[in-house]
């Protein structure tokens, strides 16, 4: 690897955007690691300025993000390309050129759009996947997965707290991961649910639930966990359904199976701010002993 | 229960239609518990023949069918109704009437049209659904689940060497139950063979494979079983994934999951059949280490 791509770590900085339970989980880490963590705040509400705060990142501008060594974009996939586009000015002035990760949860075709407004800022671009759950003060990390030329200097972070795998592939190959990974678990919690919902509308739900603990233990025992943590989540899910089924080429009959989970997660989404009658019937299956 | 509905099994005979493996499967075990066991062969080729004999199962004529005291009735799904239709002229004309039972994957809407081809004879009418593969021998038995008025009658044979469970519920029930673990299980083997077929050939197979053995390995092994069983019954499941489709009512989103499976089962029967490059591409996924 060309040594230039190495980021200089030893301002011990580097910039976290946005400060989400993600963003927010991974500077407490990097922070633990002896960092600081810059972040933007600009036209942010009072609960993610409090949420930065508690993980102790602090409010930068444009141009002193650009100045840190690395800047990793972790946002909802629909701000993504937002985020490159509007720091992209600051990074075209930067003396000092910075890494760009993008850690989202978009397509592959995606990132390659994001990576060439970054780069021709003359800023180095990894593609990223997170897989895991937001990291607390000392539980369990997610891993990120970095791939794309630029990948290796990442693994700098290893030494600030942080979990990064480089993968042996170009732009897209991280994100390429996260969509599959994402897909099976996801979707899984999808079907699931769309069974159980059909079981419960026919009365079948008893017997359902009897079955499955009697043939489908390990499966039921996921679901238990899996089911209640979507709740929450479900919006979020149904552009991260959609990226996946664009990125399985509409042509493909399989794409409709992750175009109609975005629809269904939509669904559930209202059902879910509502305090509907399905979020009810999935917790009551659930509940069946 | 009205004690008429009770089916006489005095006379130790039964009739399973028709001799696949499910159906021979059965007879097996019916025979080993002293029973006789009736089936149609008319039409049928020679494998057809075989298994029948292996089973023991003897060939009859319509009357003597329709003189069984159960009739089960074990075919691909398509063939459901029209097993039914073909039954009926005999039905009609027994003096003694048997209790019919559907065990096929089919939704609950069409359960109950074959319910009302039956019932206009004067024989009785379950509905079932088998959960479970085919029986052998000695290997597990699968539990048959048994639904409407007539169903408790069907207890019967848990003395003839089956596991009948009977739910309280109508015509339509079991065939609901049916389908809502058949939507988990067989739902489950076709988007993690979705996901994994994109990540092949993303050329991400390989960073797939090490994380869900890091992080899913439960769910991993399960695959390593469920794929490779799939292979050859794909096919089969293509009108049982459009079948859950249609029970789900294609104005829900979910609805359009199913019919998405069934297109991708039907190309990936297709490419069993040619010995083609998606069956061999999810074999390499599961046998990296």
């Amino acid at each position: 690897m060309d040594k230039s791509m190495i980021p200089d770590l030893s301002g011990k900085v580097i910039a976290i955007i946005a400060p989400g339970n993600m963003g927010a989980g991974l500077a407490t880490r990097v922070r633990a690691a002896g960092f600081s963590v810059r972040t933007l705040l600009a036209g942010r509400g009072e609960a993610t300025r409090m949420r930065a705060s508690q993980a102790g990142m602090q409010d930068a501008s444009p141009p002193d993000i650009a100045a840190c060594p690395v800047i990793l974009s972790v946002v909802p996939p629909g701000r993504a390309h937002v985020l490159a586009r509007e720091l992209a000015p600051a990074l075209a002035a930067a003396p000092v050129k910075p890494l760009y990760v993008d850690c989202n949860a978009v397509s592959p075709e995606t990132v390659k759009v994001i990576a060439e407004t970054i780069t021709a800022t003359g800023a180095a671009f990894a593609d990223a996947g997170i897989i895991g759950l937001p990291p607390t003060a000392d539980g369990p990390l997610p891993v990120i997965y970095a791939s794309g030329e630029a990948a290796p200097g990442l693994a700098a972070l290893n030494h600030a707290g942080l979990d990064i795998r480089v993968l042996d592939g170009p732009v897209g190959a991280a994100s390429t991961l996260k969509m599959c990974y994402a897909g099976i678990g996801k979707g899984l919690t999808a079907l699931a649910c769309a069974m159980i919902l059909a079981a419960e509308r026919a009365g079948a739900g008893e017997a359902l639930h009897a079955e499955m603990e009697r043939s489908q233990k390990m499966l039921l025992g996921r679901l238990e966990g899996s089911i209640p943590d979507m709740f929450p989540k479900a919006y979020r899910w149904v552009a991260e359904m959609e990226e996946i089924g664009g990125f399985l080429d509409e042509e493909r009959p399989e794409s409709g199976i992750y175009r109609g989970m975005a629809g269904f997660y939509d669904r559930l989404a209202g059902d879910f701010d509502a305090q509907g009658p399905e979020i009810a019937a999935l917790k009551r299956f659930l509940d069946k002993k």
